[in-house]
C-alpha cells in the first residue's frame, strides 16, 4: 500500500470547491469544525483516506462501519465543500506525508482553496474573555481574502502539524491555504472556541447566515461523541493489549 | 517473503463459498467459533497463511505439525465453508495487512461472504443476563441478510483489529463482510458467547439445527485448549529467552 | 548481502544425502549432537551460512578461523551426511528467514532428508528416568520411518524455533523433515539427552553400532567446549562493549 | 520525498555567490550570523529546505507562514550572498545527508565558496577575555585566504555535525569551505561570539565596514527570538504531546 | 549513498600492496599499529572511507580538516604499504559491511596482503611477563608465512570485530588475512602492546630494523593522543546533545 491512499467511493468533480481540514487540532477545533458542517450543510461522505500507519479500527455510526478517515462533500457547485474528518491524530512522523498528501490531492482535482481550523493556545485569563480569530494565508490572495473580511492576521508565532505543513505547501506550490486558529484550551475540546471558527468560515464562504445559538450547543454535542471515540481510540493504540470494541447504544 | 502469503495445499473451487474469521477477538470468540466449526463440519485443512511477522513456531495436533495460522474448508459445495484458523494475535502494525490480505483473497477466489465474530465488552452486570449478539455488515445486502434473520444491529461504537478492517475493506471494496458481535467477558475465552455466535452462524447460513446442549460443553473443552495454547505461545513470544517446546499429551 | 547466504567452499553432489540441523536448541541438544556426528564420522567442512544478522566472530580452532555458522560433509556416498553447525543462536526475527533458506537449499542440492533434533522440556522428577526420545515428521513418509524404527510419535505440543519452522515447510513443501525430540533439561547444555539423540539417529539413518559408553563422556566433553564458546560469544553480544577476544589454548 | 529537497522559489543565477551555512551550531553561532546577515544585507526568501526528517511545522513571521529551514539570497552580482537559515538542529542521523546535500547543491548551481560559522568551547576563564575566532579551510585556496586576512589557523580539534561535514565533503571534492570558529559559551545562544564571526565575515568577504556597536545591541535581539523559537520548538519535538500552536504578537 | 565508500584522493596503483588494518581494537592496538607506521613510514593520505554510518564529524591535525577513517599509503613499488586508519569504532551491525566492503577492495585492487593487528586479553599476572604475539591467517599460504617468521600460531579462540570478520572473508575468498594478536591490556590504549606487533610487522614485513627504543616512547605518544580524540568523540555520540566542538592546539 502507499503510505498514503485517498479514495473515492463515487467519481466526483471538485473543481473550484473548498477543502476543510478536520485532521485533530489544539482543542480538536478542526474536528469539531469539520463535523459540524458535515451536519449542518447535510454533506455526503464520498471517499476515504487511508494508510498502513492509520489505525485498525472501525468506527460505527448509525449501522454504518466508517474508515477512520473520511471525505465528506455536498453544497451547490458554486460552493461545493469537500470536508475531510479524522478521528484521531496521526503519528508525528506521518503528519508531513498526510498533510502534502491531502494538498497534492486537492490540487489535482482543482480544488480552490484549502481551509485548516486550528486552536490556538492562550492563558486561562484569555479564555475568559472574547474569544478571538486570527488567520493566516499561504498567498498574497489568501491573506487578501482574509483582509477583505476584517479578519485579524495571525503575525508571529509557531503552527506546528497538519495545518503548519498545509500552510507551508501552500506557499512552495501557491496554492490557497488559510489556517483559522481560534483562541482555546488546549486539554479538553474546545467547542466555544470551535463555533467561532464556524462563525468564521460562515463569513469568509458560505454566507449562510447559520443560527448561531443552536450552534453552541450542537457543537457542545459534538464534543461529547469526539470525547467518547478518543477514550475509546486511545485504549485501542497501546500496542499490547487485546482488541477491546466497546457500545455506546 | 511477501508480508502476507496465502498458500493452498491443493487447488480448491471456492466460488460462492462463506469464509469465516478466526483471528483471535475479545474473549477469543472468533477462535473458539472458528475452532468448533472446524470439528462440527469435519471440514479439512486446505491450506496456510505465512507471514515474516508470524511467530517461529509448529503446533502438534494428533502427531500432525500444524502452521500457527492455517485454512480449513469444505461442506456440501451450495453451502461451502472457508475457516481461517490463527492460534496467536497478529501483532498491531500487522493487522490491516493480514486483513486486507485475506479480503483480497476472498475476492479473487470467488468467495461471496466473509463473517467475522468478535466479542463486544460489557459490563459485568450485563453478562448475568442472557447474552445478546448483534450484527453490523459492509453493504446493504449484507444488512438486509441481517435483518432478514433478525438479528439486531450494531449501531454506535468502534470495531478493532482485523474484524474492523475487513468492515472497512469490505465497504470500500463492496464486498460483503458481516461482523456478529456477541457480548462478552475481555479476560479470559468465553465459551459461552462463542456458542451465541455459532447459533447465530447457524441461523443464518447453515440451517444444521445444531443442537446447542453439548455446543455449549464443547465449547468449554475448545475454551481450555486455546488457554493451553495461549499460555505456551505467550512464553514463545518474549524474544531473549530459549526455544522451549514443551509437551502435553 | 543475501537475507541469509549458503555457500559451499568447494562444488559437491549431495543428493540423496540426509541434513542434521544443528542450530542451537532447548539443552543445546542439536548442537551437541551435530557436533558429535562431526567428529565421530569424520565430516570435513564444506561451506559456511553467512547473514548481515549473524555476529561479527571468528572461531578459531585448530589454528584455522571458521564462520560462527558452519557446514560439514561426509560419509559413504550411499548414506552422505551434512551438518549444520552454528555457535550462536539466530535472533528470533531471524529465524523464519533461517530455516526457509536452509529448507529451500536442501531441496535444490537434492537432499533426501533433513533431521533436526531438539529438546523437549519436562519436569525434573521426569528427568531422573530414563530419558525418551519422541519423533514428528512432516510428511506420511516421515512418519512411516519413525514408526518403522519404534520411535514414538509426539503427539500434542508446541515446537518452536529452527526445528517448528523446518516442520512447517516441510509438510507446506513435502519435503521429509523428522524432528527427534529428547527430554532435556532447558537450562544448561544437556548431553545425556544429546547422546540419546545420537543413538536414535544411528538406528534410524547410519547403523554404525555407535559405541554408546565413550559417546556419553564424549558429549560430556563437547558440552563443556560449547559452554565455553557460549560464555563468551554473549560477552560479543552486547551491543557497546568494546571487542574482546581472549585466548583459551 | 528525497531524504533532502532543496526548493527555489524562483530561478535565480547564483554563479560566484557565497553561501552563509546557518544551521544551529554551539552557542547558535551560525543561526545568530546568518540572521543578521538576512537582515543587514536585506536578503530575500528565494527557497526551502525540507525532508521528511525535519519538523512539521510552519513559523510565522510577519503574517508569513514559513518553513523551518529557508535560503535566502541577495546583494549585488560581484559578491552575491545566499543563506540558508535553520531554526532547528537536524537529528544526528541526518547530519550527514543535509551537509552533503548543501553542498552538492552549491557546486550544482556555481557558487564558489561556502562559509560555515561554529562556536568553539572554550572554558569560563577565557570567555572572559577577548573573544577569538579562528579559521579552518578545505583546501589550500581556502587556507590562502584566511592567510592573506590575518585569520589565525584552527590547528588541532575536532568540529562536529554540519561545519565538520562540509569541511570533509569540500576537502573530498575540492570545493572551498571555510570555517570560522568563535569561542563561545555552549549553554545559551552566544551573541558576542556571533558578532565577532560576523567582523571577521565582513573582513573577509563583504568589505561594508559594518556598525560593530549596533550589531552587538541587533545580535541580542536576535538571541533573544530565537531562544523563543527554540523553547516552543522543543514542546513540539517531544513526540507523543499533541500539536501546541502558540502565539507572540 | 551507498552503505560503505571507499574512496580514493588520487588514482593509486596498489598492486601486490600489503593493506594494514586500523580499526580500533582491544587496547586500541591496532590504531597504534596504523596510527605509528603511517609517521615512521612517512605514508601520505590517499583516500577517505564514508558511510552514513560513520560519525559527523572533522579531526583537525595540523590545520587539515580529516575525515574520521582514511587511507594512508606509500613506500617503496616492492614493499608498498596502505594504512586504514579510523578514530573511531564502527557500531556492532556494521562491522560486517565495514571489513566485507575493505577486503573486497582489496582484492579488486590486487593488494596481496592484509594486516589486521589486535589486543588479545590476558590476565593482569600474564600482562607484567614479557607481551607474547600471536598469528593467525585464513589461508595455508598465510600460516606458512607465519611458520616461516617464528610466529607462534593462536591455535584456539574466538576474534570479534573487524579482525573476525576479515579472517572469515579471507577464508572463504581465499585471500590472505593475517591477525597479529598481542596480549593487551582492555581498558585503555595499550602502547607495549601494540609495540610488539610493530616489532612483528617489522620483521614480518618491512625488515626496515626499526630502532625499539624511540618507538615505545612514540607509541606512548600515540597513546595519549588517541586517547584525547575518543574522549572528543564520545562526546559526540551522545546523539541529543548539541555539537561541541573543542580545542587543544
Amino acid at each position: 500500500m502507499e503510505p498514503i491512499e485517498i479514495h473515492l467511493l463515487q467519481d466526483l468533480d471538485l473543481r473550484g470547491s473548498t477543502l476543510i481540514d478536520g485532521f485533530p487540532s489544539v482543542g480538536l477545533v478542526s474536528s469539531i469544525v469539520a463535523n459540524y458542517l458535515v451536519g449542518a450543510l447535510e454533506l455526503d461522505q464520498v471517499g476515504i483516506i487511508d494508510s498502513p500507519f492509520f489505525p485498525s479500527v472501525a468506527l460505527v455510526k448509525d449501522g454504518i462501519p466508517l474508515n477512520p478517515v473520511r471525505i465528506y462533500a455536498g453544497g451547490p457547485p458554486e460552493r461545493r465543500v469537500v470536508v475531510f474528518i479524522s478521528e484521531f491524530q496521526p503519528p508525528a512522523d506521518v503528519v508531513k506525508t498526510v498533510a502534502e498528501g491531502v494538498l497534492a490531492w486537492a490540487m489535482e482535482r482543482g480544488c480552490s482553496l484549502l481551509v485548516a481550523p486550528e486552536g490556538l493556545i492562550v492563558d486561562a485569563q484569555a479564555l475568559k474573555e472574547e474569544i478571538r480569530v486570527f488567520g493566516i494565508g499561504s498567498t498574497p490572495k489568501a491573506h487578501a481574502m482574509l483582509r477583505d473580511h476584517g479578519i485579524p492576521i495571525f503575525e508571529e508565532g509557531v503552527i506546528t502539524g497538519v495545518a503548519g505543513v498545509l500552510l507551508n505547501e501552500g506557499r512552495k506550490r501557491s496554492f490557497d491555504v488559510i489556517s483559522l486558529l481560534s483562541e482555546a484550551h488546549p486539554d479538553y475540546p474546545d467547542a466555544r472556541a470551535a463555533a467561532r471558527v464556524i462563525e468564521t468560515v460562515d463569513r469568509l464562504l458560505l454566507n449562510m447566515n447559520l443560527d448561531t445559538e443552536p450552534l453552541y450547543q450542537e457543537a457542545g454535542r459534538i464534543e461529547e461523541e469526539l470525547r467518547n471515540i478518543h477514550r475509546t481510540t486511545e485504549a485501542v493504540q497501546q500496542p499490547e493489549g487485546p482488541s477491546r470494541p466497546s457500545m455506546y447504544g
